[in-house]
Order: structure tokens, then sequence, then C-alpha cells
């Protein structure tokens, strides 16, 4: 892989600090709501982020100047703001909305990912730009609302899987199926979040320093395997221990399995030199994907 | 469909309030304990909710002349309660409890459901009268028990199923592994409470008014999509994005699609028509179901 | 099966306190580390205490003298202290890490199984030695620790399967893709606990107290087909119906079953004469584990 270009988007303003990618939305005074433009660009930042062995961790927030993190979809000319217009030419089975499709690919990064919500969020800026992440940071006075089901449609973006999944089902109905606004600290929603902020300013802040530290301190290729252990565990305990120990018994042997090792007993912080260009088996990926492009008759 | 009749049963009253059908349990003095006829009301009145285009949100609750919101099955004569008289003749495979197969119907219901839990709870109390439901209010005095491993039984009516989904694991051992009492507040069972009451009276109310709420500013596919997809959202996000996606593109052309986009940029309630008997689509639903009525020859 | 002799172990202290079977660890000089004898001592040890009838609850827990619980693996020499030398002969795909097939062992153990975690954790410490057990009793000042993505391996022993179940993606991701260390109050951990204790010495009475009420009061036959229920739920609310109505049915018509209808009728506690090697039928279990020694070819 060549060495990527950050500089060319314009929905986002894109910067490597470090090892840190930090991708700023840049649509402020539209409450960086989204148009086609945004998850397209989106898309493409993740998918180079997932390869550019330079980045460890993705950092996703707003400028202050915006009210909103993510206002969600530019709906002023209504849901075919979704729609890719060339993809709609094959007809109603071509219904791969824009928010699904770029969940999917932040989902599938193997870097860490972080979104830091310094502002309101609403609609696909609670999904996609919210749930496929690692970690979430939040300020205390967001209102965070998915409002679907009082605008006619549905949980979308893979929502319906992914904050189950990490919440538990009890506290995604409360979300998925009220549309109702909370701020993150109501116990209905704050389980979503691994640290809430009491000031906006604060929240990118503390989501750098937490995106530096792990930069730092944990290994590429581990946290790329401990994602895809996580989000592919397989059926049973059974199943997860054939995978688990196939990894632990490929890293192990590795460079950073060895420093992991030495920097223990030597009682310092480790320095990984792995990467995922260079260092990760033929045995990953263990798991097949469904094909999302073919177009299903039935659905 | 005809317009059904509500005023038939006997182990329940039940009455639509406006497009919440309000459902109280009639057997104060047995403390709303379940003999055979109970259950059976309780499906017949779920499945025509499910297909009256008036309801939008089902509620239950208990009299307060009650100490109990329901304390279990009536099992003075034995566990013979359970099983159906004329299922039996076909011996120990007709093994479909009532509980199970009442906790599957209000599963399925396409509607809200909310349990008004105004009182004391135990056994098929905690299993089919609350986890099936889409929301569950309670008052915090109320002292909730899965018994089953004290009473040489197992926890029953799909609660193995349902509640690790609903709050983890982790908390579902602490519940169904101990048979102990909790109260609302504990840290081990509040996770299952969209909203915990300081007292009984204000139950019932609170439920009713939120009920009210989502039956005013939901619209009544949505809700029913939406369920579908929290409870079959297939087995990966990318499977889920095939559903969701699809779900998007359907309802985004219907009037209630349309009356979403329209009242948000107008800043005003939507007023949502589409009902469940005209506006769901062939693709609905895109999952099969085991038949459970199949006697299965191992099982 | 004779009479099991629980005195020949070197790495843990095993006795038989009615029917609660204590396991202390025996490293209290090297704060509990694993060696390879730790391992195949507690995979035998909870291997006995499934097939013992005597036996109703396990507890593992720490001597005093060591400030760790458990400090995970001796990686002193390396890696190679998880893999049996023997397995090891046939190359790289007898990948079975002690930690998983230990893991695998107690999770699969019929009997309740409590963890009280009375000092420091990390690494096999969290993962085998506190996930597969059913409940976690932990001092409020243990440090906690998930540290494989700083070793420059993964999160291990069945862990990336069992902790989101327990607990949830949102805190999993929390726990293990950090690599940080916790206190068990804090929110991100704390889902994980049954009860937190202020004190290293309250943690082994509270559990042991626990242990003997649920010995006394619970069937050990509900508690195996409960266990199996919970890890084993089906792939639907449909399926879980077809099993936990059979094993209603089933179990309702043993002694225990009968004494639970009369100790409820007579208001007084139950005495359950029920054991596994007798009361278990052969619908149990009802599913089919992956055979975990078979080599596969590509992991």
């Amino acid at each position: 892989m060549s060495t990527p270009n950050y500089s060319a988007f314009k929905t986002i303003i894109v910067s490597l600090d470090g090892s840190v990618l930090v991708i700023v939305q840049n649509r402020s005074k539209q409450r960086n709501s989204w148009v086609a433009e945004v998850p397209r660009e989106l898309r493409e930042v993740f998918d180079l982020a997932d390869r550019d062995d330079r980045v460890r961790v993705v950092v996703v927030t707003a400028e202050l100047t915006s009210p909103a993190y993510c206002a969600g979809a530019d709906i002023s000319g209504g849901w075919d703001v979704l729609w890719d217009p060339e993809e709609e030419k094959e007809g109603p089975h071509a219904h791969r909305d824009s928010g699904g499709k770029t969940s999917l690919v932040i989902y599938r990064c193997r870097k860490i990912t972080i979104a830091a919500v310094n502002g309101h969020a609403a609609g696909v800026g609670m999904t996609a730009m919210q749930l496929p992440f690692d970690f979430r940071f939040v300020w205390a006075g967001a209102k965070l609302t998915f409002p679907f089901v009082r605008r006619g449609i549905v949980p979308e973006a893979t929502s319906s899987y992914l904050l189950p999944r990490l919440i538990g089902h009890s506290r995604a109905n409360s979300l998925l199926l009220t549309g109702a606004t909370f701020t993150p600290e109501s116990p209905l929603i704050q389980g979503l979040y691994h640290q809430i902020l009491p000031t906006r300013e604060e929240v990118f802040p503390a989501a750098l320093a937490f995106a530096k530290e792990l930069a730092a301190t944990t290994s590429q290729v581990s946290i790329a395997v401990a994602k895809g252990l996580l989000q592919h565990p397989g059926n049973s305990a059974e199943e997860n221990h054939l995978y688990d120990s196939r990894a632990m018994r490929a890293l192990g042997s590795t460079a950073d399995g060895e420093e992991g090792v030495r920097s223990f007993i030597e009682k310092r912080e480790p320095k990984f030199t792995g990467t995922l260009s260079k260092d990760l088996e033929a045995w990953y990926p263990w798991w097949q994907e469904v094909n999302t492009k073919h177009r299903n008759g039935k659905l």
C-alpha cells in the first residue's frame, strides 16, 4: 500500500497525530448532517485507516462551533439521501442504505475506533456514527435520540444488531422503540459510554489522551485479532476455544508476543513493532462474511 | 378481521382506551395466580391485539386490591396446571407448557407491549407476565422471585432465552440460579425495568401515560418492523444490513415514511395512518419460525 | 463412581464442607500464578465435582497470605507454559491452551460454581478463574486486569465468548481492548460481580454462606438443567420453548418436582434428594458439542 493521502476530503478534516488518525467532521454549519458525500468519504477514510500500518487508533469528533456531534441525515429532500443514485437504477432490491454501508466499514476496521461525541446526536449520528465504534466518549449534556419509529422508518445502519449486543435488549428496547431523547447519565443509555465528561470541551482531549495511551501500549496485531474474536467468537464456548487458542499459539511466537513477555519480565512498557500488513497469518480471518452486494431476490 | 370483542373474557378485564388496550387481571382474591383459563385468555387477547389495527399499545396490570401483580401458577394441585389436558393425551412429548405458549404469543405481538408491575411477582408472574414484553414498569417495593430451582423444576416460559438477552448472563445467573427474592432497585435486577416508581399507585398511570405518548407519536408499521429487527436481527452485522436496509427502503416510501419527513421539516408531531393490515409488504416476515407444534421424537 | 479422593492435589487444597466443595489455591508465595500443573489439577477437581453426587456447590478462593487471588500465568519462561508438551509434538495445530481447556471444564460443570476473588487478579486469573463460574464475589480493593493486548497476545480461555455474554459488548470492549486495570466498583466492570465486599476477609465467608444457602435450598437436578438451558437456550424463543417445556415436564414428575410443590403448600423449606447420577433423563443433554480435540486443518 502506498502512503495514503488524507488531505483530499471535503466533508471531513483528517490528520495523523502520531499513530492516531483524527477525523473532524467539516459541516459544522449544517450540524454535521449527512449528505451523500459524507458517508462516502467516511467509508474511504476508514478503509484507508484499516490498511495503513501507521494508524493504530481512529478518533471521530466534531468542531465545537456545531451544537451537534451529528444531527443525522439531511432529509430535507426525503429519504432518497440514503440511497446511491447509481445503485437505485437496479430497482427496489438495490437497498443498501448509506448508513448501513458505513457502519459495516467502521465495524470491520481492524484498528481501535473511538467516537468523541462532544455534541448532540440523532439518527445516523447515534447509529453509524457511534455504535460500530469500539469506544464512545460523550458530553454529559448531549441530547441523544434514535428517532426512527417517530419518522415512519426503522432503526437502521445495523443498529438493531449492534445496540442489543452492546447494552442488552432491555435498554435497546427503551432507546429504539420509543424514539425518545436521553442524556448520557440516564440509566437507560449510560451503558453505551466508556466515559461521560461534564463539558463539551473535555470530550475530545479525553478521547485523544485515551487513544494515545492505547496506541503506545497495545499491539496492532493483538487489537485486530481481539476485535475479530469479539465480533466472530463462534457459536459456542468450544468453537471460541478453537479460535482463541489458535490466535494465542500464533501471536505468542511473533515478535510482539515475545516483546510482551520480555517487557513484563523487565517491568517496563512494551514496544510493539508488529503490523497487520506483515504479521497477520493466513488463518485470519477465520470467519466468512455474508455477501451484501449480491441482490437477494426475496429481500 | 371483524372488530374484536374484548368483553367476553373472565380472568381478565379488557378495555380499549384510545389506541391503548388495557388488560387488568381479574383474580385479585387469588393474587392473580394462574389457573388453566388465565394463559388461554391471555393468548387469545394478545392474538386479537396483534391483528386489531386500532390497537397500538397493550398494557397489562393488576388491581391494587391484590398484593401481587401475579403470584405465579396455582400449584395447589401440582404441576399439571401447566399442561393442557387435551394435549396430554399425546403422552410425554406433548410438553408445551402454558407459560411458554403464552410467552411466545406476547413476544410475537407486533404492537408495543408494557407490563405495569404494581405488586409482587413470582414464577410465571416474572417470566411470561414480564419478560416477553417490550417494557416493564415496576413498584420499588415489589418482591420479585424466579423460584424455579427451589421448586425442583427449571426456569420456564422461555425465560432462559429472554432474560440473558435482556440483561446479560451475569445478572440472569443471579436471578435464575438462586431462586432468591429481589426488589427492583437491586443492581442485580434493575436493568430489567424501564421505570421504577416509588408507590404502587403510580405504576399503572405512569405506564398508561407512556403508552399513550408512544401511541400518539410512533408509526404502527415502524414499531412492528423494528420489533422484527430486534428479535430477528440475523447472524451478523452484514445480514442485519440486508434486513434493515430493505425495511428502510420499503418504509421510506410509505405514507408513514413521507409523513415522517414532512412532520420533521414542518417541526410538528407526526400523524401516522399506516396499519399492519394494509402497509406491511410481502418481504415481512423475513425469518422462519421453528414449528413448536410438531412433536419432536427426541425432545 | 467410587467416592473421589480430594486429598491428592498439590497446587490446590480441596475439602468437602457439607455439600460445598472448597478449593483453595496453594501457591500463595507465587501469588497463585499458573504453572502447568495448576490447570491440570483444576480440570481434574472440577471433573470430579461434576460427577460427585455429594457436591452441590464448588467455591474457588485464595489464601489471604497471597496479595493476589490469581496473578495469571507464570510467563517467566515465555508462553510455552500454556501448551502441553505432549500435544505440542503434533505441531502448530495442537493449539489447545491450558486456560481454554480449563475454562471449558469449569463452564461445563453441572454444579453451582463460585469464584471468591479475595485478592488481585490478572490474565488467566480474570478469564479461566472467573468468567466460566456462575457467580463471582470480589473484594472492593482488588486490582483487576485483562492485560492481553498489552502483552502481544489476545484475550484467551474463551473470554471473548464469555465476557460479552455476561456483561455486553460495550463493557467487554472497555475491559478486553484496553488491557487497563479496574477495581470492582468501576461501572465498566461491576456488572461482572454478584457481590462486592469492602474487605478481603469478608469475601470467602460471604461466598461460603451463599454457597451453603444454595446447597440447602436448591435441587441438584434443577441447577444442572437450568445451567444447560442458560448455556444452550436454542437459537430462538421457539426452540427454547421446546427445551424448557421438555425439562418442565420431566422434572415436574420427579421426586424433587413433587417436593417442590409439597414444600410450597406446606410453607416450609424443601428437602431435595434427586441426584445427577440417577435423576437426569436421556433427553439431557439436548445439544451437541463441537469436538475440540480433532485437529482442524485450517485452524
